[in-house]
């Protein structure tokens, strides 16, 4: 049962362990929405995420017996360093099965708490069946990602920080993944202000949970798919089901391309790494039916790989006519080049990639096909950069950016 | 005069200006150093820099008359950000001058914040002399970047929250540009408490300040080469160095590598942006004499855009040889690929890119040229994917990455 006092001794567990994550208002996301929005950032938790919370708090209920076994859990991401901090405080050895396909440096921080890794399978299902037939046959303790009450009350804490940091908060946004966070977090907040509206956001291609909620029962998605690795999950719990009925006030679902969006306003306005999961919460500040309200968002986590990272940059300048590209042919003589970069310069356009192919076509006319890939201020910036050159004769023409990254 | 009434009566003009950057203890850093070390997020403060600081305070102490002349200052960074923000807050006009160089996001909000940008000049010193023009011809009030008391003073409240937050620090890390913030740092910590170390830290390739203590006197460096181009200072304040002289108890100078193994470990143990003179005191932590004492370091900002990202982020990986290339000859014939592809996967490695160049010899035998570049946990990783090739008798051998995205 997620009850007060279950949250009460949760939260005094976790003091000590958790770091400060104090609400942080933008004025930036206030402005383009409409409402005075707050970031709750846990993606500056300690492991980079709020799985801390549930994972140690639940150790701290295990008997000393289950203990001694010894943990095991399947994640490829947060949970997985959560367990693996979270043991490690508190002096339990922990094994973490891990799909084969998790990025490098994820792998590394779990071991780097101090957890035995498995590798195994290509997906978290296959990962999640490995660990639930080691807990067997080696006898030890599963602690599950999220269709756990005592996962839950510890990820719930969070909205007792929301309501110090800002006791007039009318909305609080939440990311539903399995529903360990979302439940603890919906349950506590109506618990301390029945008033407060708490509301969960999932990606349009792994609403998993809002399909269960209209079924009034748990449903499996057939596929999902979607850039929020965090939140990716075919079959919500059903432990965790109820408490969501009872306690939130709806569900929100974003597109992966939203996603992109907000993780360039959180690097610019905010300069915080926060994960695609992460982020839901953001993008879902676009879709709410209020204005002038206090409303949080919590910022989940910010595990991301650079490598990912700088192609989401790189995808969101896109997507905003930051960056683009343009082919244009020119007569194979010199000087030709030196008039093209004339003219983007006077439109005060930054190139930052330059192809040039000699071997485009055996006209000499238009021997040359000339590909510049520029910085620009956005859309109208980019469309008087092409006038500009299709005014002095040039055949200029947008195309597809392969990378904008040149060195 | 930078006198403690000064600084309380700073204080007071910033209450309700600027966000609260509470400290943040580092695991990891503290573990990489053998202190405890805090950092004090000032990227994460209202216009992403400590400059809003500096400039409000200063605003603050204008006759009415200076206010309704109107202000303006050359910047390319940080503190026309700093002063277009606190001008709009105060209601005041503000000119900003820019060089042309300038990264399109820094001017468009320094636009955003609703200063008249003006964009002159190649470098920082062109756009000040422009600057100091209008002033003259205009009858603006100029705001100088850092070599100004009361600019300093602002600057210098950091260290009221850096002792609120943790009395018992011990050794105050501050980056070193013109010289406002650190003197305004060094000379409030001192009253504060004479007994803590304030230590500065310059980029090597512009260390003017540890010129001119050295001196006695102002130095003018012939040029300067640095990435942390919010420090690149040829001659820094004359006003504020007999505080420095008095309160600072040395510099340390970092290389430009260290700030790009700063930038991958913040935004992967911290989640934060930290523009690359924001790190200088992040690298200057590996140089301190001292074990086991509270270390703070002021990371000033975080303001560097997204392209620059992208690249920092490359280099630091590749770096710490996790990314890395190599090419390898192939017999022009099917299969060949697959055995590569097979011989990588075995070792763990990710591929991240591929080129594949098929008229690099007409000997058939070795007619392919591939390009493979991989992420990796790092050295060793990255030795045994080679050892594996060569092995397996392939020529792999490492060669530069010249760009790890590929889409």
């Amino acid at each position: 049962m997620m009850t007060l006092e279950a949250f009460k001794a949760a939260r005094s567990e976790l003091r000590g362990v958790l770091r400060d994550t104090h609400l942080i208002h933008s004025a930036y996301f206030s402005k383009e929405t409409g409402n005075q929005v707050w970031f709750k950032p846990e993606n500056m938790q300690v492991t980079g995420a709020y799985k801390i919370r549930g994972a140690y708090y639940t150790i701290s209920m295990l008997s000393e017996e289950e203990k001694e076994r010894g943990l095991i859990t399947a994640s490829a991401g947060n949970h997985a360093q959560g367990v693996a901090y979270a043991a490690q405080k508190a002096g339990v050895a922990a094994t973490v099965v891990m799909p084969t396909t998790t990025p490098l440096i994820k792998v590394e921080n779990t071991k780097n708490y101090g957890a035995r890794v498995v590798l195994h399978g290509g997906t978290f299902d296959e990962a999640a069946s490995k660990a639930a037939q080691l807990a067997k046959s080696q006898g030890l303790t599963y602690i599950h990602p999220f269709n756990d009450l005592r996962i839950a009350t510890g990820q719930g804490t969070i909205a007792y920080e929301i309501f110090s940091d800002l006791p007039e908060v009318d909305v609080i946004l939440v990311p539903v993944g399995g529903g360990g966070l979302a439940s603890g977090v919906a349950t506590l907040a109506k618990l301390l202000n029945p008033g407060v509206r708490v509301i969960g956001v999932e990606p349009e291609g792994a609403a998993s949970m809002k399909a269960s909620l209209k079924a009034g029962r748990i449903v499996t998605l057939p596929q999902i798919s979607t850039i929020a690795d965090g939140v990716a999950v075919k079959t919500p719990g059903d432990k965790v089901l109820p408490y969501l009925q009872k306690n939130l006030d709806g569900i929100i679902t974003v597109r992966d391309e939203e996603l992109v969006n907000c993780f360039l306003d959180m690097t610019e306005k905010h300069k915080m790494i926060v994960e695609n999961a992460g982020l839901l919460t953001a993008a879902a500040l676009y879709h709410l039916d209020c204005k002038g309200q206090n409303v949080v968002s919590i910022l989940s986590g910010g595990n991301m790989d650079v490598i990912t990272m700088a192609s989401i940059i790189q995808h969101g300048l896109i997507n905003r006519s930051r960056v683009f590209t343009f082919s244009v042919h020119l007569p194979d003589r010199p000087g030709e080049l030196l008039r093209v970069a004339e003219l983007v310069a006077k439109q005060n356009g930054n190139i930052i990639k330059l192809e040039h192919n000699q071997f485009f076509n055996i006209n000499r006319q238009q021997g040359v096909e000339l590909r510049v890939t520029l910085e620009a201020f956005g859309v109208t910036h980019k469309r008087a950069i092409l006038d500009a050159l299709q005014h002095a004769g040039y055949d200029a023409a947008e195309i597809g950016t392969s990378s904008v990254y040149n060195n």
